[in-house]
């Protein structure tokens, strides 16, 4: 019972954020700076999605509360669209339109966890999700396995290994936030087999589908769609990471479950926002993405070269093992040295167990500053 | 340990919507409908704060994230106002911009409670209030007082007796949603003298500030702010409830903790959502409250009168005991009557031990249709 002037222990224990005092130092930086610490975008989204053209004439009643679920017409878009990439239907029944990724992921890890039940979590893995797991009261567990499995067999054996009697569920983020790799599909199906013969859940995180540049994304709930969770998000396919739209798909007699707790954590997903979406969906957000992938490619493979480090195969960003040039003062001497140039970046830690990384997103600022940055990062790696 | 295919037990326990299969059958309805069960407003927004005033020209990155915090021209100008209004200065580090009271309320009752620890919730009560303590695997305590007591003595007489040695928070909503009732200052003065006798924390759920017509609010947090959260609301101030953008404001070093949490439930307020606050609050929201303040006022006085109840003193509903015209349907057979008469209202028992109310909201839909609606629920309950 922690009363005032207690907070809860869980809470209490987890770190905020380590950026606060490097975004400060930045903010004072006396030259171009290169924030390359967010996952964004610097592109502004499709012409006809943006806020300024939604007007109350064409859409009266436009700021007043959307449904829970998500407004009719986005549901049925979502239900195409998933048929169509797919190849496995999903009825309006299936999907819940999401406050992004965070607010899908935290409503099912809300529905399927209680207080303790342990959530293992391929890593390296996108930094918010431990976070979420230990808000929701359940215990993430760390998986290290991208980079390190080399076949389907031996990524089994990794997640074997981390199987407890509390273990409910598995998550992966593919293509995957940080390391910029695809799981391939040889793996997801082994894994996906492993998971259906433990009564696992599963919680695929797919907000970068859009972003493949090598190889291919495999969507993982034709596998497995009685316990599979996806999870896609219109901020990174389409540019508007600030509207706050994503959306789930799962089994229906579980989304109704979901939907409890979502409404009870950001009630629902903004009206303008699923508008957009919906505006997005109907073909000026595929023309951007393909246009962002093009963009995204070269900017990505450059900067990998650049930096002597083989090029991502898709999301945005780039991982960065950085242990030679750590000195007593460790990860954060190094990235107080990158803030001495301009540059932030994301420490491995956020990620998993990675103390000498650090996380590089290539779009989030235009292009020719990025080149800047990569070639500032560059030198102080001395490449 | 639930694994698949089974919900947590606390979710599962929950229940769903119970408007699902009556708004189904509203829509089918052949005539006029009147959705009183919504709490939303029929005026659209100032000019000035829709959507389609915010531009890319005027705000480039206007669709990317926001600082999770809130942006820092909205932490300002809520700073200012909390002083000109409850005359106790507020650090923009004591203030949480959020996905609504709904996003506030979770954050902070996820950093201030573990499983089981229970909080006091003065009903009857806004009805998700009871679902958000539920879903962050605390325990929801029922307090029937508002219409009970009639003295801020026989009040504490009865917060007294639902303390236990789980107790950690004490929650009310003033002006009352669903009662429309003011509670008195003395009340307010009472109860967080006791509150801080008892080491409890206060949430004061503020949302409609703005929604006076007899009596005055009393802000809590002056009274108390090393251990109080005030939660505010642009979606009731301003009419932009599909905005998704409310307000936290709380003890600085406490603040931090209930950013991690809703950093990992809804990461960050929209962008465009926080841009129509700050227009909103730089004026042109404080005229459109008064004209809606004016015409709430009327509009609730005349559906009061035609319904031979008190006026209300706040808020935009109304709660009516309709015990008199239950029969062996009970409730759900009232609303069903309702129904057939083109009525959705809310069920009591959504604001706590009130089997036998009815909620209903007189300004989802504009005035003269409203008005008609309150003629044929007068006609049924035979007033």
């Amino acid at each position: 019972m922690p009363r005032y002037p207690h907070i809860a222990p869980t809470i209490a224990g987890m770190t905020g954020s380590v950026y606060s005092s490097l975004a400060h130092r930045l903010q004072a930086f006396d030259g171009e700076t290169y924030p390359f610490h967010i996952g964004d975008t610097w592109m502004e989204p499709a012409v006809g999605t943006r806020m300024e053209d939604l007007t109350v004439a064409d859409y009266p009643g436009m700021h007043r509360y959307a449904p829970v679920q998500g407004r009719r017409d986005l549901l049925d878009v979502i239900s195409t669209r998933t048929l169509e990439r797919t190849g496995t239907a999903a009825e309006p029944s299936d999907i819940l339109v999401t406050a992004g990724a965070t607010g899908a992921l935290g409503a099912i890890i809300g529905a399927i966890t209680e207080a303790g039940d342990e959530v293992l979590l391929l890593a390296p893995y996108w930094p918010l999700i431990s976070g979420i797991v230990r808000s929701s009261r359940a215990t993430p567990v760390d998986v290290p396995l991208i980079g390190e499995a080399d076949s389907p067999e031996t990524a089994l054996d990794i997640v074997k290994s981390y199987l407890t009697d509390r273990t409910v569920a598995i998550y992966w983020n593919s293509p995957n936030n940080p390391t910029g790799r695809v799981i391939p599909k040889s793996w997801i199906e082994a894994l996906v087999a492993w998971a259906i013969s433990e009564d696992l859940w599963i919680l695929a995180d797919e907000v970068y589908e859009d972003y493949v540049f090598h190889g291919e994304h495999t969507y993982a709930r034709p596998l497995a769609p009685e316990r599979t969770f996806s999870i896609h998000s219109c901020s990174k396919a389409f540019g508007m990471a600030g509207n706050r739209c994503g959306y789930a798909v799962g089994p229906g007699d579980k989304m109704r479950h979901v939907r409890k707790v979502s409404t009870h954590t950001f009630y629902s997903t903004p009206t303008a926002a699923q508008i957009a979406a919906r505006r997005a969906l109907a073909g000026p957000g595929d023309v951007w993405a393909a246009e962002a992938r093009e963009k995204y490619t070269e900017i990505g493979n450059a900067a990998a070269s650049r930096l002597g480090i083989e090029p991502p195969e898709g999301s945005t960003f780039l991982f960065l093992d950085v242990a030679e040039f750590l000195d007593g003062e460790g990860l954060m001497g190094f990235l107080s040295k990158c803030v001495e140039r301009g540059i932030l970046l994301a420490p491995g830690p956020s990620f998993g167990p990675y103390p000498t990384h650090v996380r590089f997103c290539y779009t989030a600022v235009p292009p020719e500053v990025t080149a800047r940055g990569v070639e500032a990062l560059a030198r102080l790696l001395e490449r």
